[in-house]
């Protein structure tokens, strides 16, 4: 079966501070066209952080997207000057959670909405982690709470609806997967 | 802690077939200004569809904005006509896969990348599936080959990076946790 989408045209749309916006026609394989149009993002780091005593550290943050607090696994975006994902993953966690971590282990890298975004997120998990005192200060526009959750009490924020983003639900799956294999001792 | 971003200016730049482009100006918490670009999306609907044999329903398509193949579940936008996602997810699940569910149980919503976008997905599993016979059409511009995977096959497709949306490497974990689940008897 025959997938490939030609690009016949591709207009910027809109230049942002942090989004790009392209529109492209496209030349289907049935030999139609369609409009197909695209966020173009420079990507994104994410940490699953545990503390030596087994809660995870989540940030609470506004979201103007959806007018509220969201209560998220750490992340931040890539930069230019990052020459690989991991770079961005250890500034961004000392960042937003004053923390550096002796171990780290990249899980997966995911797009979270691969139909019109290309941003793609690398996840880690972060262990061994200690306290800096003298922390990188966070962006200019961030005001971030920080936590630190045992399971019950993300669950709960979960059932409430505060953890809700792509990232932070995989990491809620993960806690409980964590769980059950230690329960059972694999 | 104060969060509220109240917005100061909103501005509309780009209304397209799929995406709504907004760039707002907020006042921070601590007096400042910044520049909130985001997109408007209609929202979604995902099944994890699992045939009567334990094999997972994906469906592999083209996603321009990775200039790839991508195997995901099945997933489709709401409509204006919708008065719930479940009604959404009924039809494409029918559109996408030519199956009919006996039995739905809503497992989740999420929102993909609440930093700058506000799509939500509602995620549900989807059990008891019958092939239709007479389904209903698939978008115009739509291409899919369907897909039925044992977990080995689907993990294989994961490794390889096949599998790489948000939705799906959740539907892989929840899999998994699944199959932990049945082997201990819980």
């Amino acid at each position: 079966m025959e997938f490939e989408e030609k690009t016949l045209t591709s207009e910027k749309i809109f230049d942002g501070v942090l989004l790009h916006l392209v529109r492209e026609e496209v030349l289907l394989p049935n030999g139609k066209t369609s409009i197909r149009e695209m966020i173009r993002h420079p990507g994104a780091v994410a940490m699953i952080p545990f503390t030596n005593d087994g809660k995870m550290v989540m940030v609470r943050q506004f979201r103007k997207p959806l007018d509220r607090t969201v209560v998220e696994i750490p992340a931040g975006k890539l930069e230019r000057s990052d020459t690989e994902p991991f770079q961005a993953a250890v500034r961004e966690l000392e960042e937003e959670t004053d923390y550096r971590a002796d171990k780290w282990t990249e899980l997966t890298t995911f797009y979270p909405t691969p139909a019109y975004l290309d941003e793609r997120i690398t996840l880690y998990l972060a262990e061994g982690l200690t306290k800096v005192q003298d922390s990188l200060p966070m962006d200019e526009d961030e005001f971030i709470e920080i936590l630190e959750l045992t399971y019950e009490e993300a669950k709960a924020l979960q059932d409430s609806g505060e953890i809700c983003d792509s990232k932070t639900i995989y990491a809620m799956l993960f806690w409980e997967m964590r769980l059950l294999q230690k329960k059972i001792g694999e």
